[in-house]
């Protein structure tokens, strides 16, 4: 126990060292920068640079970061110009210390808001409480139906007609979080998960970069758990 | 115990005889009658009748049965001529015994399809076993998100931005069926629990005459609990 906090601050160090030499200029500074947070493919953060590109989402991308080094969404950071960080969890002390790295990159950035965008991590309080109301993730079906993995095969084998995407404000509970924009897609008849979550993908992508317009654009409030704009 | 099959019976007896005596001459004997059963104002009665008179669901309302002797539904069934029957549960030894005039009823009278259209009762496997695949509910939710009472204000509490209606297969579990229909409907910002209600319900009068229409007329089989046409 008594090591762990000092493994900790050390990793922290050193990943903070590396943020610091790999920061960019950002390319418009009057716009509120956002972090895109892949695992995977990260076609939603092609979605919001493709948004930002075509002026209908007014911030700038200002750093994608990955917790895998294969993660293919990686090269669209490339394509487009934008910082990319690799923060491999497995390096990581915990969960705890791997949310603070990402505090610290976000701080070192003057991050406003934060997407997660196929992101396969659960976040923990030390990241939502630095960022509360802050950070917004994506999930493949309409809140509070079909929470956790695999929305889209729990959506098919309990034989809806209507599923969905939700964007959502992330807490530390998975998948419960106050709901920004719901978007409802239909379930054909022959649909396999394949085809349903393709469908559902192409939704998002409209719906991704809309509801983070709103949340930094939009006058809203919580009213219990419901986001009023 | 030893006193409550024979209150049953006689009971049963009893409404079996009022419904033979009150059952009146089908309007047209060549399409599938149906049995439409409520508690309340008939909203979704109202949109059966309208649909088969429009000739959208090929279909005769055979009988409208209320369990309540005040429900305003049960004036359309007056006005359109069709034939009604008030049930009282309080008369009921039993849920059992309730159910099963209700399939003395249904069999009197050759129904095809029973339509529950705010009928605030649990049914129980005497119905669902005689009537297996042949009884249809509509719930003011997309489920299986909202189950049971108060679907509306359910989803208003957990902040929703997409809500609708889910027409289903009736079996023994509340709101669990196979899903036969689905239709979206949006939570506006400022909705109360009345407005969000009455926007559901309008949509419910499209859903439900299209459900039964599909249930009645389309080649259809569950595969899972999925209702593939």
């Amino acid at each position: 126990m008594d090591r762990r906090p000092c493994r900790s601050r050390l990793w922290r160090r050193a990943v903070r060292e590396r943020l610091i030499r790999t920061s960019s200029t950002p390319r418009d500074s009057s716009a509120p920068a956002i972090a895109v947070l892949i695992s995977g493919r990260g076609s939603n953060l092609k979605a919001l640079i493709d948004a930002e590109s075509a002026g209908s989402l007014a911030a700038r991308i200002r750093v994608v970061i990955s917790n895998r080094a294969d993660a293919p969404g990686l090269a669209y950071a490339r394509e487009y110009g934008i910082e990319s960080l690799v923060l491999p969890h497995a390096s990581a002390p915990s969960r705890e210390a791997y949310d603070r790295a990402l505090v610290d990159a976000f701080q070192t950035r003057g991050i406003a808001l934060i997407c997660l965008a196929g992101f396969m991590r659960v976040v923990t309080p030390v990241l939502c409480d630095a960022y509360p109301w802050r950070i917004l993730n994506i999930h493949p079906s309409l809140l509070p139906a079909f929470p956790g993995a695999a929305a889209q095969r729990q959506a098919l084998e309990h034989g809806v007609k209507i599923t969905g995407a939700t964007v959502h404000f992330v807490t530390p509970e998975l998948d419960v979080g106050p709901i920004v924009r719901q978007v409802a897609v239909p379930v054909n008849e022959r649909d396999t998960v394949e085809s349903l979550s393709a469908r559902i993908l192409a939704a998002e992508h409209q719906l991704y970069p809309d509801a983070a317009q709103l949340v930094l654009h939009s006058p809203w409030r919580i009213e219990g758990r419901t986001v009023v704009f």
